[in-house]
């Protein structure tokens, strides 16, 4: 079925059942980043299949909205379709809530499938759409009755993380969730992040694509713990395990029934951008609701010690397998092998899910070579995908899923004798994210202020880039992970002892190349300033730069012994893990600058 | 009547009225920063003359709450009273509105008079005391009746701006605020912040201590820009001149009616944390209410052309003044002449206050000598006032109003030989300053990014200062004035060509000394970047630093290059202004280093 084909039989269902605009999210019902191909119904009626965007269906439009990321992408994958795009951020551009307060009369009605919209959202909609006498029907799903090929849901089996990798018991964890509660006097608290369930009962499965989660639901009483999920997902060994630890199994459609019994007069907690405005909208209307941060995820972004151990394990993995990558790329070129963009991703994924205990990638990789590499979110598909030559720059996001934690790296590297201008930018680059990494900073310093440190070599020379500086990661979750942020907008969150958090500046030249170093940093005590405890990062990931882009003039002698000692580490930690030739080249790869 | 006394008057008072708890802030109808004596009510009960605090009074307990600035001063001056002291901001203080939740029982009223209490404090309030069923009586006022000896009310006089100070008439910013109105379909906007429609009428008063501002209100609508304001106030030739310039003049009290007047359905704007919550409680029930930051101050933040010049002439003025005053104290000290810190704040209080078109101080000048220098917001009293010797480190943060524009500076001497310990720290604070001042970022950026380029170097120390690095500064209006800031918090609003903002970072160590060098800077833009606007900041402020206390070995080339190229500015620009004597005198002080 082509979209326009799609669009008409979506308008016949709306106005059967009197709907006058659609929208259709990006998402599941428990908010995730990454979403199961039965989710992907935005991707399905629009033909747009990038990560992020929503469409609105009325009578006579189709609008996609996206952001800059995908203007590009999402233009070619909707011009054959009477879909209009429209550009999230540009200035005139409205938002969804504004283009329905806009378009529609009083009296009209906005439809949706209410699991997929945050309560948050929802909240935002009805406050501006009431104003105008629209209304909302949260209950209306087309995509169920006319996606008729629809993918199957997600089907996997959870399993248990071994205490030996979690490093804390599920029933230590609930403990600690309920002195939450208890401080903001919460008597039930309801969690729909499939990452925070998993990190709270210490549970993984693999329903959803580079993150792995098992599909389900929580709620934590004062003397209840209930997990809500499909009956045959659980084994029965795993299910007593769960049992004896104190949780009360029931099927994942229960949680609906669950919410709306909570006791009236009670309060109920939970976390306005994840849980869906279904569920929300089930909570006993007398109930004292309180909305903020999941309390879990406060809890899980602190690692524990024994997290920490098994991180830097994985880092050493993840190194020996970029080791044993870039060497294959380095020989295979000067033997004349053809290598594109999507090959590579398929190569450095094989050498990746080689190292024991890696379980997926955390990320589909970005491989961008020459003015792909500009192209912050390029995903390098089969046809059209550049082939690698002896020249330019290359750039390669990729990360693992291992049992010991998950994995996120950026290098970029010289396939020929670098010009001036890409050594110039890399080390402008680089400089930022050695000044972030040498950071010294006092309790209660968020992200917001720390950013300026990986971005300042750059404004000197006019230069900037246009995403943030670091995102947290999770331990064997998601590699994505809030509240922390390194950016203008981390203003919220101070770092604390135990966060792990990328380091990535970049600098992307339109059609020239783009440039990003990206390692994991930990936050650790350093010794105590005069009135102040004081903090720095430690640096996890393991895998030199490359030091043919490194004009070391540009460098203080502080940045430079940063880099050596670096590279030392590296040498030392990962080279264990590799055969002789592959520590030698190493070795080389890892020269003093 | 000692303040027990008055507590004792005042809850026979609420016990009559039938009120459970009292709240007594320290503001006046319009939050002003500094108030008239007339307001000053919470002082006159609790007997705390501090600039910030909040009583409540109970039937048993009378509490004061104030921050960590006045902590000490606060114990002191209550120790006498059954006060007890909350001290803000650590970790077990309850806020007021907790503290009435906690104590209060259900079916008990809070009162206060809803003039002193902003829209966002009273709707806290609100949200939080209506949850345990306490209600709040927004209309008492229990002071008028008891404080017998009140003083009288501000009663000066108002004058116009001439447009050679101001750069923009009256009429040009009514047009500019009604274009913001417009773009967010505002009918009527109500404005209370005193410093707002000085700025937005071009007039100015004496009714307000270190600020030449006049108590009024303004309304201003599609059609009519009112003001209004005590008959007395407006000479007929000013009214005259407003009228002309199209506004409707009425009485001060009839900002009440006139906000219950504005007709119902329409939109209705104003800030929450400025507009009094009896004010806003007269706005009609069915008016759509949106609040935000007053679109004045949007405006008045961004200095104009003529404002700018102006400023350079002011900041010319002042640096002669301080020229004066340091080089009259280095001269009395050197001929055995005894000064005081107390003595110090009216000797610079004359210097200033001779100079051509300076008409008061902009606030009241601290002068911190050795171990009181650590105390930042310290305010030197005729009693007890340290005598200045010749060592340790004297700090002295002042300023002026001139009509040219509102300055303020901060500078730090050593009176003898400094240790090398005040060298190291002077130093720290002085190349943070610097590092502020040589800043260059894109378009968007905020304080809350910039506030780590004057605290790093004192974090690689282990060293940090506890308040913001740079406020905005009004011209010939209020010193401290948003909305942006350099600080931590200050992550709402970016840099934008013609911002006048403070570079103030500093150090303090206890019973030691205290150091803080400030600077007033202007968003100036520099040439573009690849694909941004870049800007940076002009030092406006014209006076020296101590040379003394510089450790050229802690300064990179360009710290040193930009402090001798700011030394020369300095002889050039306030030379003029001197005679030779002074004018050697400054040559040899703002020496290269």
């Amino acid at each position: 079925m082509i979209t326009n084909e799609k669009l008409e039989k979506l308008r016949t269902y709306m106005s059967q059942n009197s709907i006058d605009a659609v929208v259709i999210p990006s998402t599941d019902p428990h908010s995730s980043e990454y979403v199961h191909p039965h989710w992907k119904s935005r991707a399905w009626i629009s033909g747009f299949t990038g990560s992020a965007g929503t469409v609105v269906v009325t009578a006579t439009r189709a609008i996609l909205w996206t952001d800059f990321r995908y203007y590009i992408q999402a233009a070619k994958e909707i011009k054959d379709s009477s879909f209009e795009l429209f550009k999230m951020g540009l200035p005139d551009v409205p938002t969804v809530v504004n283009f329905l307060k806009d378009t529609l009369e009083s009296g009209d009605v906005v439809g949706f499938d209410g699991t997929l919209i945050s309560t948050e959202i929802y909240n935002l909609y009805k406050l501006e759409l009431d104003q105008k006498g629209i209304s909302i029907n949260r209950a209306f799903d087309p995509i169920s009755d006319i996606w008729l090929d629809r993918p199957k849901g997600a089907s996997s089996i959870a399993y248990s993380l071994d205490i030996k990798y979690a490093g804390e018991s599920r029933e230590d964890k609930i403990i600690r969730v309920r002195d939450l509660m208890d401080k903001k006097n919460v008597d039930s608290y309801i969690l729909s992040s499939l990452a925070d369930i998993a990190w709270l009962y210490n549970i993984r499965g693999e329903d959803i694509d580079f993150t792995p989660l098992i599909i389900s639901f929580a709620l934590i009483t004062k003397s209840d713990a209930l997990l809500f999920i499909e009956d045959y997902k659980l084994p029965k060994v795993l299910k007593s395990e769960l049992e004896s630890s104190g949780l009360t199994i029931m099927d994942y459609k229960e949680i609906g029934n669950n919410i709306a019994k909570i006791p009236r007069g009670s309060t109920v907690y939970y976390m306005a951008d994840t849980l869906n405005c279904y569920l929300s909208g089930l909570i006993p209307t007398d109930c004292n609701v309180k909305t903020g941060l999941d309390f879990t995820a406060t809890l899980k972004t602190i690692k524990n010690a024994t997290e920490i151990s098994n991180i830097r394990l994985a880092m050493e993995k993840d190194g020996a397998s970029l080791v044993k990558f870039f060497k294959s790329l380095e020989e295979g070129m000067a033997t004349g092998k053809r290598y594109t963009e999507y090959s590579l991703s398929q190569i450095i994924r094989e050498f990746r899910l080689d190292m024991d205990g890696c379980v997926d990638e955390s990320f589909g990789p970005i491989v961008g070579y020459s003015g792909n590499g500009a192209l912050c979110h390029y995903s390098a598909e089969e046809d059209g995908s550049l082939t690698i030559n002896s020249n330019g720059l290359l750039l390669i996001d990729s990360g693992g899923q291992y049992f010991e934690g998950t994995t996120d790296i950026t290098r970029t590297t010289a396939m020929g004798i670098p010009t001036k201008e890409e050594i110039l930018h890399y080390t402008l680059v680089l400089k930022g994210h050695v000044k972030l990494a040498l950071a010294k900073f006092p309790e209660g310093t968020t992200g917001c202020q720390l950013d300026i440190l990986a971005r300042q070599p750059l404004w000197e020379h006019g230069l900037n880039f246009g995403h943030g500086t670091g995102h947290g990661v999770g331990f064997f979750l998601g590699v994505h992970e809030g509240p922390q942020s390194i950016s203008p907008r981390g203003y919220k969150e101070a770092f604390k002892e135990g966060m792990v958090t990328s380091n990535e500046p970049g600098l992307y030249i339109e059609d020239k190349h783009g440039i990003r170093i990206e390692n994991i940093i930990l936050t650790v005590p350093l010794e105590d300033g005069l009135e102040e405890k004081f903090y720095g990062f430690e640096t996890l990931t393991l895998y030199p730069y490359d030091t043919k882009l490194i004009d070391r003039s540009l460098l203080t002698d502080r940045e430079i012994d940063w880099i050596n000692n670096y590279h030392n580490t590296v040498i030392k930690r990962v080279s264990p893990l590799l055969t002789e030739d592959e520590a030698k080249w190493l070795k080389e790869k890892a020269c003093e600058i």
